[in-house]
C-alpha cells in the first residue's frame, strides 16, 4: 500500500492527514492554524506531519508525496502562494519549495477548494461523473470545476471562483473588491449582518432564543428556529436558496455540468436551502441543461480537503 | 491542397463557402434562409453547396469533409438537431445523417456560434490562446468557450449559453424561458423595445434623425448619434457595456480565459461599448484574473462561422 499526507490549511483550523492510495484516512490530526506570522503556519504543519508519522509508525520513505490546499490564489505549477485574503503576511510564497527542503518528500500545492473539489470527484458526491461544479459555503463561497474529469485551473490557475459571479449589476461591496457577486449575498460574514439588521424589526424565534435561553446569535440557531417553524428563518434560508440558484442558473447554462455538489458550513441548513436551489434552477435554467444536472450535498464533509489534497499528492507527486 | 466544405445557417441568411486547409475562403455563397419548412432548408443547402463546387471546378472527391453550423442546441456526438429556437419545425433532426446521405461527403454538425469561436480560434482573434470565451451580440446573445485548447461542450453538449447567465434576480422575461439573462437586457430585441419606450421621454438626436431625416430607428442608428455626441446615446452603450460587463466579470472570475473575444452586429458600436467592459472588468473581477485577460474584437467577421464550420470538418471529419 502507497501512503500520502493531505494536508487542508484553513483560516482558522489546519487537518494533517496520512491518506492511503485508495482515498483512506488511516491518520488524521487538527490544529489551530498560526496567523501571526508565516514561519508558525510552515513549522505548524511540518512538525504536525512529522508528529503523525512516528505515531503510526511510519517513515518518510513511505509517504510518496504531500498535497497542500490553501485558502488562497495559488500557482500550483510553479507551487507559489499568490496570497491568503485571511491570512496575512502570505504574498508570493514559494510554500512547494519549502515544504520540501524541511519535509525532504516531493510536496505540491493548490487552492483548498480545487483540492476538495479533487477528493469529492474521486471519492464522494462526484464520483463517476467527468463534469462538476463544487461549491463551498462558509466564511467565503469557494468553487472548483472538474471539466471532462481533470480540474480546471484556467489561464493563470485562478479560476474557479464561483463566489464571485455577480448576481446583480449594483448591489452590495464584497470582500474580493468588487461588488455584487454571491458571496457579497450568502457569506457568512453578510448573512450575519443582515441577520443582525433584520431581527430588530421582526418576531422570530431567534430573539425568543436569543432572550430566554441566552443563546448566542449564529446561522446554527437560525436553522434551528428555521426546523422549529418560524417564518422568519425559513425565508432567510429559501431567500439564501434563491440567491444561490440564481448563480447556479448561470453556471448551469454557460458550463452545461452533470452535477453541481454543495458542501461547507451552511449546507448544515440543507433542506431549506436545496428545495429553493433546485426549483429556481428547474425554472430559470435552460430546458436541456436544466435536466442534465444533479444538485447533491457533499459527502466527505470535513475530510473532502485532505482526501482531495492526497489525490492531488498521487496524481502530482512523481 | 485539401478543400473543406463551411456552412453557417443563421435565422435570416446562411453562408456556404468553400475552405482551404489553411482557413481561407476559396467560394462563398450567400442565401436566405428558408424557414417555412425543413426540406426547403435542407435542399436549399445542398444544392448551393453542389453549386459552388461545379463553379469552382471541384469534384466531390476534392472535398474532404462538411462542417455545419446550426443556431441552436445541437449533438454533436449525434449529429443531432435538438431545437432552433428562431427556426421553427426543428425538432431532434439528424442533420448529419440527412446530409450525408443526399451529399455524399462526411458531414459533422455544431452550435452555430461554438463553430465561430472555432474560427477565431484558429484564424482570428483568439489565435495563439489556449483559454479564450467568444461572445456574439445580436438578436441572441451567444457564446462559445475554447478551454485547454479544445472546444467545451459540456455533459449533454450544450455549453456555452453566455447570453443566459443571469445579472440579476430578479429582472425582465427572457426569450429563453428564464429572467434576468444578460440576454433581456443587450439583445437587440430589448434593446429596441427600451429604445422606443425611452425616446418617447427625452431629447435625443435620434429623434431629430427620425423625424427630419426620416431615418428608421435602428441600433445603427443609436450609433451613429453616439458619434455626433449626442449624449442619451452614448450613455445608451455605456449602460450596455456595463452590463455585458456585469457578466463578463462572473466569466472571468469563473473560468479566468485569458482572452474574450466579442463579436456579432451591435460590436459595430464597439468604442462606445469596449471602453465600459472594459472598465467594469478592471474594477469589478478579482484582480490576477482582471490582469490575465484581454477583451478583444472579434477579426473574421461574417466569415468566422463558414471558416470555423470548416476547421470542425477538419478536426472530426475523418
Amino acid at each position: 500500500m502507497k501512503y500520502y499526507i493531505g494536508i487542508d490549511v484553513g483560516g482558522t483550523l489546519s487537518k494533517i492527514a496520512v491518506v492511503n492510495e485508495r482515498g483512506r484516512i488511516v491518520a488524521k490530526r487538527i490544529v489551530k492554524t498560526p496567523i501571526s506570522n508565516k514561519n508558525a503556519l510552515i513549522n505548524k504543519i511540518v512538525q504536525a506531519s512529522k508528529e503523525i508519522l512516528s505515531e503510526k509508525n511510519l517513515k518518510r520513505k513511505h509517504i510518496k508525496a504531500v498535497g497542500v490546499g490553501m485558502p488562497g490564489a495559488i500557482n500550483s505549477e510553479k507551487g507559489i502562494v499568490y496570497y491568503l485574503p485571511n491570512i496575512p503576511r502570505w504574498k508570493n510564497v514559494p510554500l512547494k519549495k519549502i515544504l520540501e527542503s524541511k519535509l525532504k518528500i516531493k510536496t505540491c500545492i493548490d487552492n483548498d477548494v480545487s483540492l476538495m473539489t479533487l477528493g469529492e470527484f474521486c471519492y464522494g458526491a462526484g464520483k463517476g461523473a467527468k463534469n462538476i461544479v463544487c461549491i463551498t459555503l462558509g466564511t467565503g463561497v469557494g468553487g472548483g470545476i472538474i471539466l471532462d474529469g481533470k480540474l480546471y485551473r484556467g489561464a493563470t490557475l485562478v479560476g474557479g471562483e464561483i463566489g464571485h459571479v455577480p448576481i446583480s449589476v449594483g448591489g452590495p461591496k464584497c470582500n474580493c473588491g468588487g461588488w455584487g457577486c454571491v458571496e457579497s449575498y450568502i457569506g457568512n460574514r453578510y448573512l450575519m449582518n443582515r441577520l443582525r439588521r433584520e431581527l430588530k424589526k421582526n418576531r422570530s424565534i431567534i430573539k425568543t432564543l436569543i432572550k430566554k435561553k441566552r443563546m448566542k446569535l449564529s446561522l446554527e440557531l437560525v436553522d434551528r428556529a428555521a426546523e422549529m417553524g418560524d417564518k422568519y428563518a425559513v425565508w432567510f434560508w429559501k431567500d439564501f436558496g434563491i440567491k444561490l440558484g440564481t448563480m447556479l442558473t448561470g453556471v448551469v447554462n454557460l458550463l452545461n455540468p452533470e452535477r453541481i455538489i454543495i458542501g461547507g458550513g451552511v449546507a448544515g441548513a440543507g433542506k431549506f436551502i436545496f428545495g429553493p436551489v433546485k426549483q429556481v434552477i428547474r425554472k430559470r435554467a435552460m430546458p436541456i441543461q436544466a435536466k442534465s444536472v444533479r444538485i447533491v450535498k457533499a459527502k466527505l464533509g470535513e475530510d473532502a480537503g485532505v482526501i482531495g489534497a492526497a489525490v492531488f499528492a498521487r496524481l502530482n507527486g512523481k
